[in-house]
């Protein structure tokens, strides 16, 4: 009898990549294509087309899907993939069900790492822990008691919104002061453009940033030093709420490595109870470029 | 056949209350005494002693502590009431379960508060939410994905050590800047007493100061303001971490209702995204001077 496998689906808004799996979690085959404008409508065909070449000759027991953007994931529908337009209340899961005549399970792509992370990374033993995406913008995926914790309209973990100074900088969202407008990527690229008039030595984004620092650049190393404050600020927050075991961090802080890791330890100890900072991993995201695979995979519906 | 009963016992610094129960939470009868110095030892025979007046010809189920501090729910341990010494390590279950020769179960009394609010007041059929107390400090009980929430070292719920400002007022944990140093009793007790030089009009504690701003006072009002500013920033942040469906207050929030809760309500909005606020619903608890034996009771273990 043919082996039940798992076909996972990673929809953001630059490329969507379609994976087959084991269920024990082996991956066997890969396939990506750059989105097409238009949303669902206009992908649907595409994905369906791959993941029929995927699965030929298989058995196909689940379908798992991490969407770019918020879901609700009891209806199946990507509800929205930000500066993608075409995929409002896009309803992934019943589409895919039925062309491949199995279950089919969504989740946004922060919840479904951070799954991922828990299954098969950094997160594995844990029950509690927050996974941090650190990227552009920053999201989080909570386990929380050993389950994937949503919230009451599946919008729990926007951890990057809570708001660390008051009439502070300017954040995508248009608020002021969140945590995002200072330790994300783009946070990075806004201080990066108010200091480069008086230091032009200094790079336009995190990647460079943190290129920079490495090599002991002073300037550069300050700025790194304000991303670390916030960003304790923020982590340190999340524990006196959550007391989790680990706090995983993907993207950015995985780039960076210890240069980031190290001082941000230091001063999330510092600003935490013993009794809250004792025992708690702050630890890079494991999966790296196999993140968004194994989101979609993770997610799946099980036996 | 005798009916089956519940011992609650809800132990804190100043007074230890047993109250007696039906299985179906109905209060039949409730004692109280000044606690004793000298911690467990001290007070054990007298809790005994009670709670064998009480359950006299009846047949006990179960006991439910809840603990002022503290707890490790596992070994049924306080592990500290603040104040009152000779509460370190108290093995209270182990102890009363003997006595009464039935299984006894122990939470801190801000998660027993979370329970007894969820299970029969103002958090009666939500699934996800956050019950504050807001007395001299401020902590937190959460209930997610429709159970008590503890986190990993059971220290989950510190709401009120989320830092709101950098480097801003000190607080009663050492630290600056925590939400409780601006919106507990203790936050505006200091609040009132550096406005106190320049308006000696202003009363000295949370009482006086809602009672003062109730009668339409300028400077009360303008001190229940910032109050209001602090309070609504961390409620924010919590609900972009968790996105509950109920923020409950209790004690102060309770006396000062509306004149606080109206523009509470207002601030929150203003700070959240439409898509977290909407359906939120901020309350009052709704217990009020029974919450302490309700959140004995409803800790004990069940059938």
């Amino acid at each position: 009898m043919a082996e039940k496998l798992i076909l996972g689906v990673d929809i953001g808004s630059t490329k969507i990549a379609l994976s087959l799996w084991t269920a024990e979690g082996k991956k066997l085959e890969a396939r990506r294509f750059p989105t097409l404008p238009g949303g669902l409508k206009e992908n649907l065909g595409q994905i369906v087309a791959l993941g029929r070449e995927l699965a030929a000759g298989k058995r196909l027991f689940s379908i798992g899907v991490s969407g770019g953007g918020p879901v609700d994931p009891r209806r199946g529908v990507i509800l929205d993939i930000p500066n993608s337009p075409g995929w409002k209340e896009a309803p992934v899961g019943e589409e895919l069900s039925r062309a491949f005549s199995v279950p089919a399970a969504v989740e946004n792509d922060a919840n479904a790492g951070a799954v991922a992370e828990w299954r098969f990374g950094a997160g594995r033993g844990a029950r509690d822990l927050a996974f941090l995406t650190f990227s552009t913008g920053i999201g989080a995926g909570l386990i929380l008691d050993g389950t994937l914790y949503r919230g009451f309209r599946f919008l729990a973990g926007e951890v990057g919104h809570q708001v660390i100074r008051d009439q502070g900088a300017v954040c995508g969202c248009g608020r002021r002061g969140c945590l995002e407008a200072y330790a994300s990527g783009a946070g990075m690229a806004r201080r990066l453009a108010e200091l480069r008039p008086a230091n032009p030595s200094l790079p336009a984004d995190a990647k460079g940033l943190i290129e920079q620092a490495r090599r002991g650049d002073r300037a550069a190393l300050q700025v790194l030093e304000e991303v670390v404050h916030a960003l304790a600020h923020g982590i340190a927050n999340l524990v006196f709420i959550l007391n989790p075991q680990r706090v995983i961090l993907g993207t950015i802080a995985v780039h960076a490595g210890e240069l980031l890791l190290a001082p941000l330890r230091q001063e999330v100890e510092r600003r935490l109870w013993p009794s809250l900072w004792e025992g708690l991993e702050i630890l890079p995201a494991a999966l790296g470029e196999e993140l968004g695979d194994h989101a979609a995979f993770a997610v799946a519906p099980g036996e």
